[in-house]
């Protein structure tokens, strides 16, 4: 099966810290197998993943990219091909057809405040997510769901710590040595 | 056809600016016809989401809600349903055909950073985007995109300043009076 990895573009330590955050995260929950940061080489933000990715499970990359013009050529050197996530590009529904036909690893790009022309032209496609500004986690999350087609809902990650038990009211999660149940007030995600 | 609202919990004004904020334009964009702002009365936010209503067209209503229980309340009394997006709820490719079936009006709450138990016991459906902790702009992104069957993407936004044209390669932004191509370097959201 093809490797997704995502590559996220001018990250800024302050004011992005939270979107790329889950920019990682829902690539990571999604299916993708790392991400690329660019931009600030914010540490604390990688150990904030990679912790997710101890407590929760899976395999999941986190790298630094301080020149993200060499991974794009690196990767295409390679053979992979790059989708890049624009709100200007072609739509998503015309498009993800042909680019889940074809078994390349995919880099996908998403924005920072100012995408260079590069990033277009570099592209294999420039893909919208609908025409509308919205957000960049919500434009990948949908992406990687066409992309796979809604399989990825049905990923297993293995190893984590804990583990959630799909619930109709409450909330069940497993932990490697107890089973919590029905903690509402507890809070476990990566984020807050 | 049924309205679908987002009501956001637990706003914080600072710490959740931009992530509200991407909350809001991702329910536009993907189809929802309003939100409900709870937590801090943040005026500023609300104007700026009002303010890419009024440049990218449709009709969207960004509403304060200081007494969200309330809200619950009322909106099952109008007969309208309440879909709860948790990472402990049933997963979302089991039991949205189920929630796309009735026809009801539907609010979709999406949490802060700790979610009272009473919204687990009033929603309808409590529903997980898959059981890994990620975003809350990505699951509601891939509730409403399934919830719609993908439809959304084909949606038009009437009345706007501006309008994109999909294109594979550059930028095409059609403005109410003159046409602007290929112009890489602006940069055309409401978030940044």
């Amino acid at each position: 099966m093809m490797e997704v990895r995502v590559l996220r573009l001018d990250h800024r330590r302050v004011r992005d810290a939270r979107i790329t955050t889950h920019v990682c995260l829902t690539a990571r929950a999604l299916g993708a197998s790392g991400v690329f940061l660019s931009g600030d080489h914010d540490k604390k933000l990688m150990g904030n993943v990679q912790d997710v990715v101890k407590r929760w499970g899976g395999n999941f990359q986190v790298e630094y990219c301080k020149k993200w013009g060499n991974l794009l050529e690196e990767w295409k050197d390679k053979g992979g091909e790059i989708v890049h996530l624009t709100m200007y590009g072609e739509q998503v529904q015309d498009v993800t057809p042909q680019i889940r036909s074809s078994p390349r690893d995919k880099l996908v790009v998403v924005g920072g405040s100012r995408v260079p022309s590069k990033v277009y032209q570099e592209a294999d496609w420039n893909v919208s997510v609908t025409t509308q500004p919205h957000s960049e986690v919500s434009a990948l999350a949908i992406f990687l769901h066409m992309l796979y087609d809604g399989k990825e809902l049905d990923l297993e990650f293995e190893n984590g710590d804990m583990k959630v038990i799909p619930s109709a009211r409450g909330k069940n999660v497993v932990m490697k040595n107890k089973t919590e149940k029905n903690n509402l007030d507890e809070k476990v995600t990566g984020d807050d």
